[in-house]
C-alpha cells in the first residue's frame, strides 16, 4: 500500500445556512479545498481522479439523491467522465468515504482523489429532523418503538453512571469545554462560552441528556483532496500524512450489544489504526472526537485507549482532554459548538486535523501537534472510522 | 491489480413482495449466495472480510438508512469488527457497489468481500415511488419544474424518433422480447408473454413511453460473492472471471447533455472496459442490460458499441438481441420483466451473469455463451457501470 497524503482542505462554516442550497455548500467546500491544494501548480477539478462523497440522507433532507453525480457534474469531472461514489453510513459518512478514498489512493488505483462530506439539514420539507436521523437506527426494532438518538444516548448515559459513578457534572464539563473551543473557530455554528449551570438550566431532551448535551441540527460541507506522495509533492509542501485508517462495524440496533457502554467498532477500529500506525495512545496529539452527545466523547476518551474503562468522567473533570491538557478533544469546538452536519463530520475532522497539524487553527492551535486522530461513529457506533495523521517533519 | 472471480451468487425472487421485509430480503439473498459460494468448503458470513451494499434510498422508501450496518449485523460479519460500506448512485447503486468490491478485492486489500444489491419499493409510507425516484435527477433544476424519470426518457425516446426514424414499433420489440425471456426466468416479476398490440394498448405514462415500455415497481435483493483466484479456488471449481468493471459519471441533469440520445457515461466506460479486458464488442456472447425504459435498450445497443449510432431500432428489428440472435441483450427478462428493484439491479445482472456462463440458466440459457456483460446506468446515465465477465476454461 503506498503513502497516502492530504494536500488540500475546504470547508464551509457550519450553521443553518438558509441562504445556501445543497449545491452551492458542495461548491464552496470543494474551490476552497482545490485552492488550497494549488500551492506550487494548480489543481483543477479535471485533475480530480476519482470522488467519493459521504452524506447520510440527502433523499430525506433534500428529495435529492445521486450527489456523486452532483460532485463530478460541479467538479468539472465529467469532462473525462470519471467515477463518482457516495457511500452512507449514518453519521460515519464522511469516515467512510474517507476510508474508501484512502484504500483507493493507497492500492494505487488512483493517485489524485476528492473526499467531501456534505449535509443540508435544514430543509426538511416534512416530518422532523429527529425523526429522519432515527433512520440510522434499526427501524423495525427500535425506532418504531419510539426510540430517537437522544433517547438512544441517554441510555448509554444512564448505564455509564450506574457502573462507573460518572456524573452530570462531568458529562456537562464536556459541554462547556467544546464551546470554548468553539469560541476560537471562526467556522463554527455557536461561538458562545457556556457554563455548567447554563447546561444544567438548558431543557431535558431525554434524561439525563439536556438540549447542551446535544450537538444541533446543522448544515455544512468539507472536502479534502488525497493523493500519492509523489503526486502530493507536485502540489504542495504543507503536506499531512493519513498514516492509518480503519473502518469497523457493530450491531445496527443497541439492544444487541453486550455492553452499553463501549462500542466495539471503536475498539476494534482504534486497535486496527494503532498497528498499522504502529503508535500507541501516548504518542497522539490531539484528537477530534464524535461528540455527537456529551457522553460520546467521554465513552471516546476509553474505547480509544486514552484512559480504564470507566475513567472518562475523571478525564474532563482533571481536564485532562482540554485544548492545553494532555490529550485535547475537540479543538475546533467539535460536533457540539462547531455544528454537526452529519455526512460532512467525519470529512470536517479531517479538515480541523489538517489545520492544526500545518499550525494554522490560529486561537485554537494545539501547541506542537505533530500526530493527530480523528473518530467518527455512524448511529449508536454500529459503524467506526478512526483515522491518525502526521506531519511531514 | 489481482484476477477476480465470483465465487457465490444469490437472489430472491423480484415482485411485490409484501410478506418480506427490507431484513429479509438482505438474508434471503445473502444466505444463498453463501450456500452457493460453499461447493468445497463452506463459506460462513464471518469468513466475509469486507461487504458492499448498493442501495437508492431506503430512507425514503423504508425509512432506514446505515443499510451496511445491517448488512454486516445479518451476516455475521460483527463479529470480527468488519467494514461494511453502502453506496448510493441512483439505479447504478449496485453497480457502484460491484465496482469498489472488485477494487478492494483487485487491490489485494481483502480476499473475500460480499456484495449486495437491496432495495424494497413498495413499503413507501407517504407520496409516490415516482417522486421519491425523481431525486436521482437534479431536484432544482429538473424535478422542481415537474419532471418525472418516464418523461424524461421519453424526450430520449422522441429524440431518437426525430434523429434516426426510430418506430414505436422497434420500442414496443424491446418490451416483447424482454417478457419472452422473462417468461422463462423463475425469479422474475412478469411471467407472460405480451404482444406489440399489448404494448400500444397500454396507458400512455409519457408520450411517446406507455406503461409497458416501463420497468415496475419491484421488491428484491442479489448478492455475489467476490474472491482473489487463489481463495476462490478453495471453495469453488464453478469460476467466473470479472475480466473489467469501469465506472463513469456525466452531468446530473438531461438539459447539460451534448446529445439526448447517447449516455457519454456509458461509451465512456464501456470503452475502459473494453480495454481493460482486451476485448471487442464482437467478444462478448450477451448482454444483460439496464433497459429501465424500452429506449434506453436501444440507446445501449448503440453505446456499447454493437451498432451504429441510430441503428438501434433496427437491432431489435431484425432480431439480432433475441435469445437466440446475434447478441442476446437481457435473456432474463431484463428490468421490464425480471423487475427493478433499483438498488438491486445491478448486482442482479451480475447474477444473471454468472448463472449463463456456469450454464445453469435453464431455458432461457444463451448457448455457448463464454463472455458476458453487465450494463448499469443510474438517473438519466449521470453514473454508469459496465462489467465483462468471462467463465474459467
Amino acid at each position: 500500500m503506498r503513502k497516502v497524503a492530504i494536500i488540500g482542505v475546504g470547508m464551509t462554516k457550519f450553521g443553518e445556512l438558509w441562504d445556501k442550497s445543497l449545491r452551492q455548500l458542495l461548491v464552496e467546500s470543494g474551490l476552497e479545498a482545490l485552492e488550497d491544494a494549488s500551492e506550487k501548480r494548480t489543481l483543477r477539478g479535471k485533475d480530480i481522479e476519482a470522488a467519493y462523497i459521504g452524506n447520510m440522507s440527502a433523499g430525506l433532507f433534500n428529495e435529492q439523491e445521486h450527489l456523486a453525480a452532483m460532485l463530478a457534474d460541479y467538479t468539472g469531472m465529467t469532462e473525462g467522465n470519471r467515477p463518482a461514489t457516495k457511500v452512507e453510513a449514518a453519521c460515519a459518512s464522511g469516515g467512510v468515504a474517507l476510508y474508501n478514498a484512502y484504500l483507493a489512493v493507497a492500492s494505487g488505483r488512483y493517485n489524485i482523489v476528492a473526499v467531501c462530506g456534505l449535509e443540508k439539514m435544514t430543509d426538511l420539507l416534512s416530518g422532523s429532523v429527529t425523526d429522519a436521523l432515527v433512520s440510522a437506527a434499526d427501524r423495525e426494532y427500535e425506532a418504531f418503538y419510539g426510540v430517537t438518538f437522544p433517547s438512544l444516548y441517554a441510555m448509554m448515559a444512564r448505564r455509564h453512571m450506574h457502573d462507573y459513578g460518572t456524573t452530570l457534572e462531568q458529562l456537562a464539563l464536556v459541554a462547556v469545554k467544546n464551546h470554548r473551543n468553539g469560541y476560537y473557530n471562526p467556522k463554527a455554528q455557536f461561538r458562545r462560552l457556556i457554563t455548567v449551570e447554563d447546561v444544567y438550566r438548558s431543557p431535558v431532551i431525554a434524561d439525563p441528556l439536556r438540549l447542551l448535551h446535544c450537538s444541533p441540527v446543522s448544515d455544512g460541507a468539507a472536502t479534502i483532496i488525497l493523493a500519492d506522495a509523489k503526486t502530493a509533492k507536485k502540489y504542495t509542501d504543507r503536506l499531512v500524512y493519513i498514516l492509518a485508517c480503519a473502518q469497523a462495524s457493530d450491531t445496527l440496533g443497541l439492544y444487541n450489544r453486550k455492553d452499553l457502554t463501549t462500542m466495539e467498532s471503536v475498539v476494534s477500529a482504534s486497535k486496527v489504526a494503532y498497528e498499522t500506525a504502529r503508535l500507541k495512545p501516548k504518542d497522539i496529539d490531539f484528537v477530534e472526537a464524535h461528540d455527537c452527545f456529551t457522553i460520546a466523547e467521554i465513552m471516546a476518551y476509553e474505547d480509544l485507549g486514552f484512559c480504564e474503562k470507566g475513567r472518562g468522567g475523571k478525564m474532563i473533570e482533571e481536564g485532562l482532554t482540554e485544548i492545553d491538557g494532555e490529550i485535547p478533544f475537540n479543538p475546533s469546538g467539535g460536533l457540539k459548538a462547531k455544528g454537526h452536519p452529519v455526512g460532512a463530520t467525519g470529512v470536517a475532522q479531517a479538515v480541523e486535523v489538517v489545520l492544526q497539524l500545518r499550525e494554522e487553527a490560529e486561537q485554537r492551535q494545539v501547541k506542537g501537534a505533530k500526530i493527530g486522530m480523528s473518530h467518527n461513529i455512524g448511529g449508536t457506533g454500529s459503524t467506526a472510522v478512526v483515522t491518525i495523521y502526521g506531519r511531514d517533519v
